[in-house]
């Protein structure tokens, strides 16, 4: 049938989310992604840390889409989107729409140091998340096995650049990670002593949530023995360390939790992004001169509700996504599009074992409960149902043993077969 | 303490077994591997085709041991074994020994045509089976990508290189992910149209079972609609297929379950290897001239028993580990070592979803039955409490469920930072 062509680039929460909503309407849908696989990002830091496998946070698209009939995944790379011709160029060729949603999301930005990157992954997909337990877990072996005590404090001391939630999330992790999990594994060291250093340029940590709640997630991680610097901006990151106005931290493992910068896709629709590389973006989601063209999600600067740009966060992107496709939906049919507004139910952060702070609308509490709080949403959110049951199991294991399943040390050194 | 220190080369089912059977005893104890896990590899083609994660069939070697206060571990590439000076030389240095059991095992063999390997892959670590899963997946992908019908029938046809156990049990599992687990998640392809086929020269498959129960793999191979071309002769391999004498059969995805050849440490030693590379072991297990220097599971030859070597499969090498512990045991303590004898508890191959061969010393039995004793071994045999939970479910999930969990394409383009 001669359904009107939608395209959505990305499947992100954002992208899912308006794939989701277009399930068995009146388009043909075409889903583009690079991944084959949807990422549930809140919990990378988890496979990061080696307490979740890659395959409990993500689930091929097409699987999760199988049902609509009406939606077609395809892998590609997404190239370029030229809007005056209503086509998405990919690696596979160009793809023509009639609606397009634009939801490629966000990268690590480096401050313009990208040479940093390779002494300082970020954690945006599963590779970044492998890639940085790898390195950890080889910081452990590297200080067990030499006799000179400049290159274990080094290899035992590790450095989370960023205090926002990821940064946060991610230092709780290894301080869990060297006090409990490692603790009897080794004979030369102690992973105990290790030392984990939580860095930012800002005042506070966690600045998105209100101060009584920084100063409780800071209090909580120091007791856990993380350091944390804020008002401390890095000057240089190398193969050895991270350089501050004060000092210069040894270090061989840098984590990169600070900066994000919008997919470039968003600079290519000839409107002038804003200084993020973000879209600024019509009340109704639409990009100015183009009403068959939406931006959601991290790549949208969206300020027509508080005056700020809405944060770069996952019931954001989802609700945009949702949106999106109500309003083209009412375009196909010749009704108006209707303004977006988010519904903001709150948001948490998790510190280690047991302790979390939430903020859910006015309402803000931290401590015990808010971590139960912040488990309950995870899992409910966590997509598929088995992926739920077994994250719940894995949890509860490592809860009551400070087991961690998965520290493998993969792609090191491939094995060469004989001739 | 002044204890004789024995080093373990390799951590696979022979090295494994010797060093719980040296925990706590008046020894002191080095395991060395280049890998940090210890890998449960009858279950790697569950990684391979998507079943199982990676870190549900491996754990961290200093893990499973961190209770044998006497056991260090160190990850480190064996670079050579010096049996006159008893040193093992590693990337990471020289290592003494007074008694050394060398576990080092054996890796895929390409019959003199190493260049195969790069469009082959082989299965013998974790690094192998992501290879393997992420090539089948790509396929399925550019099949429903592509417009040209020759280009989508090579995307579909999937080759297996050997008929031993890895081979059957790897063309099974592709036959289920076709036929069951992606058969509605793609538009443009049906999944279940894909052709398997199991190459193998000798005349029959899994040869080193009895004449019955190859037939009756090979029924139930067919029934569940793979090609099985026994007496046929791989000439080639390229990116583009594989060449045997009747054919050229094309295809983008082979994997290679047909040789085994012994690590190159035990050409090392002075003595003449068999012409597989394995070292002719004496029958207490040491090395003929080298009463302290041990060879055990895949790399030893042992013709004692039967006349011709045994088998290269897990028993053998976690008895020969156990065994080689005794020996070294009663040696410190003046008394002499006795000679090694295998005890044979049978062996048993799965093809798919409810059939297996077993046969347990000299009881045959096939099907059902059989598929449950083959889940049970595994089961109970797989190292850790919360794996074998954890892998159950998910056996069970995906017996109700024709679902494969882990179905991620990873390492495919690494996502670039924006400066």
């Amino acid at each position: 049938m001669n359904y009107p062509k939608v395209i959505i680039a990305g499947a992100g929460f954002g992208g899912l989310a308006a794939a989701k909503a277009l399930a068995d309407k009146a388009v043909h849908v075409l889903v583009l992604d690079r991944a084959n696989h949807h990422l549930f990002q809140p919990l990378l830091y988890q496979v990061a840390s080696a307490a979740l496998s890659p395959a409990q946070i993500a689930q091929p698209i097409r699987h999760i889409l199988r049902r609509a009939r009406n939606v077609t995944v395809s892998m590609t790379d997404i190239l370029q989107v030229n809007p005056t011709r209503n086509q998405v160029i990919t690696s596979d060729g160009a793809f023509p729409y009639d609606y397009l949603i634009l939801a490629t999301g966000a990268t690590h930005s480096y401050f313009r140091h990208p040479e940093w990157e390779k002494d300082a992954p970020g954690l945006k997909s599963i590779e970044d998340a492998l890639e940085i337990r790898r390195r950890m877990l080889l910081a452990f072996e590297e200080a067990e096995k030499t006799d000179d005590p400049a290159t274990r404090q080094a290899a035992l001391t590790f450095v989370v650049v960023g205090g926002g939630p990821t940064g946060v999330e991610m230092a709780g992790a290894l301080g869990e990670i060297a006090r409990y999990t490692m603790v009897r594994d080794f004979r030369r060291i102690d992973p105990s002593q290790a030392r984990i250093l939580l860095l930012d340029a800002a005042p506070r940590i966690l600045p998105s949530f209100a101060d009584s709640l920084s100063a409780k997630a800071l209090r909580k991680l120091q007791a856990i023995g993380i350091e944390v610097r804020t008002g401390t901006k890095v000057e240089d990151v190398g193969g050895d360390g991270v350089k501050t106005p004060d000092e210069f931290i040894h270090s061989r493992t840098v984590i990169w939790a600070a900066g994000n910068a919008a997919s470039p896709l968003g600079s290519q629709l000839g409107v002038e992004p804003d200084r993020a590389g973000r879209v600024r973006v019509n009340p109704d989601l639409t990009v100015p001169g183009y009403p068959n063209l939406y931006v959601i999600g991290d790549l949208a600067n969206f300020s027509h509700q508080t005056g700020s740009p809405l944060p770069g966060v996952s019931p954001v992107a989802m609700q945009q996504g949702r949106h999106a496709a109500r309003n083209i939906l009412a375009q196909i049919q010749g009704r108006l599009t209707i303004p977006f507004h988010y519904f903001d139910k709150g948001s948490m952060a998790t510190i280690g074992r047991r302790a979390a702070v939430a903020d859910i609308r006015g309402l803000r509490f931290n401590g015990f409960l808010a971590w139960l709080a912040w488990l309950l949403v995870h899992l409910v959110f966590l997509i598929g149902f088995r992926n739920r049951v077994i994250v719940l199991l894995d949890w509860a294991w490592s809860y009551f043993n400070f087991y961690r399943g998965a520290r493998l040390i993969t792609n090191v050194a491939p094995r060469k077969a004989k001739p």
